[in-house]
């Protein structure tokens, strides 16, 4: 896969990326817009509590067809540059995150998914489960949810 | 399904509700007596540590048979009003909730699930994800687990 | 099985065992050596904030084959061991822990499982969610994440 179709997709990603917020007794609601799911969907992406982030279950989605992108090395970094936008509308990255899971239809892919996924970090990883599931949500081979707290 | 069924339903399990629970060093384990699955399993329904209510993995059981309910809406509600139990036990409601993970042993329910699930939050919802699963304990075609923070 | 070899495989665990640990910015991330996956993976076996320990997915891992140890009470035990450990590093019990999530690749094991699991708490019991799963890592028929705060 070309670095520059990666970048694309980012930007469109970008594009697409209004954080729209609430504040509710002390914590803060984050929904991203480039959810091209069906919104609007009863979830927020990530829910901030004091310095704890909860992210919700990300899919890396092809924003052209709403479903999860089917070149594998696309879909994991669309799904691990979800959960960074999230983060990210909470003044957070992803060397903030403290318990990733996983979840994914198919186990012969974890070599793969590691590979892309170490990219994300700098040094020290998150405790992590890598769980085999059933089917996931729009054609998803990955779903991955986690809590992060601000350093 | 007949509302009136559903309040039965709610009224039968608030009789068998008896919140039974223990303080220990700063925590406090919350156990419902309604779960008709095979009492005592090892698992408390909630833990509470400070403003924090870790729940456990709820599913939609008929109190008459101690399996999930046949019918798929009651199910979802039964579920959603065991965690509300749980909450309630720990002074919290629905909205408190901040991470929530779904599992399902079928995805076309995401829909039917979504619909009810809503109906359970004044605005802001948690973060959540909606995985599919393998086959779930007695029968459940969804078990729902969970973070709340106290506002 | 015959306890001895439990307690074998425990004293192996523990001779291959050296806590490697990092402070970052008041986190402290804890990689146990005894993990005979493919070392070195993206992950953590915990990652302590403050009073709360974020852990990894844990299988019940044989340190002769680096698979799931072929014993069921073994595989079980090895887990948990796993996990004991980790929280050890920590300076916490099982009894510390509030959030247990327990994957499972056969619902038929619940019995054994809680009978083995059970024994390693002494009151109180975590909330848990225990899920049927698609197949895990390593020919595991369980992985065992969760969250400890230290009382």
């Amino acid at each position: 896969m070309r670095k520059s179709s990666v970048l694309l997709v980012g930007v469109v990603l970008l594009g697409l990326s209004v954080g729209v917020s609430s504040e509710a007794r002390g914590r803060r609601h984050i929904k991203r817009t480039d959810d091209p799911v069906r919104a609007p969907l009863p979830f927020s992406d990530g829910v901030l509590v004091g310095d704890t982030l909860y992210l919700a279950g990300t899919i890396g989605l092809d924003p052209k067809t709403g479903r999860a992108h089917e070149n594998l090395e696309q879909e994991i970094r669309l799904a691990l540059e979800g959960m960074k936008e999230t983060l990210g509308e909470a003044g957070m990255t992803m060397d903030d995150l403290v318990y990733v899971q996983v979840f994914s239809t198919d186990l012969s892919l974890f070599g793969d998914f590691n590979r892309i996924y170490r990219s994300y970090f700098k040094d020290n990883f998150p405790a992590r489960a890598f769980i085999g599931s059933g089917p996931l949500l729009l054609g998803g081979r990955f779903e991955i949810q986690g809590i992060a707290v601000k350093r």
